[in-house]
């Protein structure tokens, strides 16, 4: 056989009349004739087309769908619509069979619902395949970006002793007989008795330990699984999902968003530049699935064009005061259309608060900063109105907060306080707190939800959907 | 103030007499005059020159080891030896103080087990900086090598409900109340009331989930962490490491161990192309080093040569049997030098073999491939002699296997055959062995562990020096 070619090369290429071998799946045969092979490297097919009266019929019986083969013949020009070559067989292999009446993958439209219960299998879907490339193309975008700028990638651990962020529900790692634990004279776990001597959780937040990078290599990012041990069966939430957080040494608060809005449009831009077909697949998908809807739900911009527009519009800034005066007076406030009503300053924004500002008003991506102190974490730096802190959350349209972050405290006496205002025990951060005690300096830093920026590109409506293996209350399969 | 820029530029610039701010932190101070500022952008420092008499006396006696400064002035030729340019000093800002004598981070050599005690500020040495900018640079040309070759980045799951892979003692994760766990009737705990409603660990490898991307993808590589609860406390384990895993479908073991050869090679070449700096210090920090030890322990060649080598020597490829037969008639064995003599085919090689093969008889890395079936894992493709399969592990001097791999069985009822053999349960990977069903296809794999990659490229001897913040029996500090 001749050496190996993938289809994506093949169909790249204006060339024709060589010989090839491919290797893929079967994803159709048509009229005994018209393979249609895919072999991952592209959503596109590429036609295979077979004589009957050449091949062995016992062989001829074993192409089916969801077959893996290999395949020698010439790339010839196709006379068919829909592809410009097309292969003509001159060796046919089977290298795996597939029973088409058994295998869970069928021709027919799935449910989404359905695909989800067949996760090991999904990828193999023309859907699956383009919002896995695109993830792949997301994720090389977030470390090209970091590494043109000069930021070190920072593996923060996943295991932590360090449960004092408060930033929600943990999973505790622990080596302990569960039956049988050991325990303290007075009946507690003795967890000196665990694995790393000491109680310990799966990370929530990079960030702490990347503050702690940022001091000394000035940028620095992190990129990794974090988790949330929190009973929410929702379309937007996850127990494990992927986040980026880059922390940046001499960063105010307008840097701050400055180079979040600019690696948002990189990323956003990369997926257009080099997965376009990828993403015409997923829009043409959504426009299929909205014409279902009643007119009054289908979105307004299709998923090309909602991408094109975020990155040539400038995001929105204002602040949490500002942007509680507009929800104050807006019509759904005013017309008691909102399920919680915004009465006065302080109170934190609902996911129904967020979309008016972006969808309805703004219709722009909106960056509010300057919340209040109250309604944010204790390593935020204070503004001199001694009630908001230096805050920023990017909110998207269909996804709201993409992104949430501030300008850090580097005060180490106003940390401090803040800290035993908030009851977080300062002797168990000494490390963090040595920052700000060492030649500290005014530094930033946001994370973004990696699926949630995955959701927003592929148009895709539930979490679940964008991460290979969804890890949910009750659901760890595979 | 004029536009931040970073040291790295600055230095890598010949331009002079433009003016510039920079910030960073003050490494020394030499002679009430000389700054030598680090803002993490390189490992070099910008020597910055303040004359006492301008500065307010006050200001100036805040110019100490370990404080943050903004510096604004001009950029001119310098006259000391050492640097070709330095910053004539305009105006000068402390942004945040450093009382030195307090300051862990010390000038005189402080000692790696030291340091490892103060992770949370280590990166602000020389070594470390080096250290994990190349981690940085190694990471990225991972993710660089796959991109630019087709492979989907895959994020395999990191809790996971299967424990069948039997790769070694896992962490449990869990939400139970561990002092008052629920029960079921006969005083099992009952994990169906955990919070994935099942008993969750954490993984130890992402490949059988790599394989069912691979089955629809083609290429895939993961790039995260993973986890072994195993009470090692040695220099090269690690409880918790970030794992590269690819797997390619229509590879056999030959495209194997040539992907992987091409991909080390690609990564330490990538290194020596664009950390050339961090890897000269490295090298001179090791001579430095071995001067205490006795002649005959030194290495015999430097970092970088040792490097270079790699590149540019072809990788031996020996069978176990070869190895086998090498290692019964070597001298440390025939004269009972080793700890564990090699008499019989079968036996699982130690170390003292491993480096044997690398550093006295071949003195090249060297892959050893179809192991005996018994000494490895069930998913591997077995050899026709029934008797070994088809693995492959990468052995490299001073590190021992820094690669595993093996083409993996593609046929169902070997497979089962295997699993039933080592009673491995079959219903649970049904979704593994669902690709044996559907269109199964031969492919391939190996894993190479990062933190090994990083301890070859930077000459360090403990694996806890290369990762930021080391997870190991009895220590989850920061």
């Amino acid at each position: 056989m001749s050496q190996r070619v993938k289809i994506k090369q093949i169909l790249l290429s204006d060339s024709t009349n060589y010989e090839v071998t491919v290797k893929g799946w079967i994803r159709t045969f048509r009229n005994n004739q018209f393979i249609a092979l895919n072999d991952g490297s592209t959503n596109n097919n590429l036609q295979v087309v077979v004589n009957e009266a050449d091949l062995d019929p016992a062989l001829f019986k074993r192409i089916t769908r969801g077959a893996s083969i290999a395949v020698t013949g010439e790339i010839i020009p196709s006379l068919g619509k829909g592809q410009k070559v097309e292969l003509k067989t001159k060796q046919l292999e089977i290298l795996g069979d597939c029973d088409a009446e058994a295998y869970p993958i069928q021709p027919q439209k799935q449910s989404l619902e359905f695909l989800r219960e067949i996760a090991h299998l999904r990828f193999r879907t023309n859907t699956f395949g383009a919002i896995f490339r695109l993830r792949h193309a997301l994720a090389f975008a977030v470390h090209k970006f970091f590494n043109e700028k000069g930021f070190v990638y920072l593996h923060t651990p996943v295991i932590t002793a360090s449960d004092a962020e408060g930033a929600g529900e943990m999973f505790r790692v622990t080596t302990l007989d569960l039956k049988n634990p050991p325990r303290t004279e007075n009946g507690d776990i003795d967890f000196k008795e665990d694995f790393f001597g000491r109680s310990t959780n799966l990370t929530v937040s990079g960030q702490l330990e990347g503050e702690l990078g940022a001091m000394a290599f000035g940028d620095i990012y992190t990129f990794g699984p974090t988790f949330r041990a929190e009973n929410s069966n929702t379309a937007r939430h996850l127990a494990e999902f992927w986040m980026i957080e880059p922390e940046m040494a001499f960063y105010d608060l307008k840097d701050n968003m400055d180079l979040a809005e600019e690696f948002i449009k990189y990323v956003i831009r990369y997926a257009l530049d080099n997965n376009r077909e990828d993403l015409d697949f997923l829009a043409q998908r959504l426009v299929e699935e909205e014409k279902n809807k009643p007119q009054a739900e289908r979105s307004e911009m299709g998923l090309i064009e909602k991408l094109e527009f975020v990155l040539n519009n400038e995001f929105v800034r204002i602040t949490y005061t500002e942007a509680i005066d507009i929800l104050k007076n807006s019509k759904p406030n005013k017309n008691k259309k909102f399920q919680y009503l915004v009465e006065e300053w302080g109170t934190d924004l609902q996911s129904e608060h967020e979309r008016y500002l972006v969808e309805k008003h703004f219709k722009k991506p909106v960056i509010l900063t300057d919340y209040p102190a109250a309604i944010k974490s204790f390593y935020m730096k204070q503004n001199d109105d001694g009630k908001t802190v230096r805050a920023m959350d990017i909110l998207f349209p269909g996804i709201g907060e993409i992104v949430g972050g501030s300008q850090r405290e580097e005060n180490y006496d106003k940390l401090v306080r803040r800290m035993n205002e908030l009851h977080i025990p300062v002797e168990e951060l000494y490390w963090y707190l040595d920052t700000r005690r060492f030649g500290t300096v005014p530094h930033a830093g946001f994370g973004l939800g990696f699926e949630r920026l995955v959701l927003f590109v592929t148009g895709m409506g539930n979490i679940r959907d964008v991460i290979p293996f969804p890890r949910t209350p009750k659901n760890a399969e595979f």
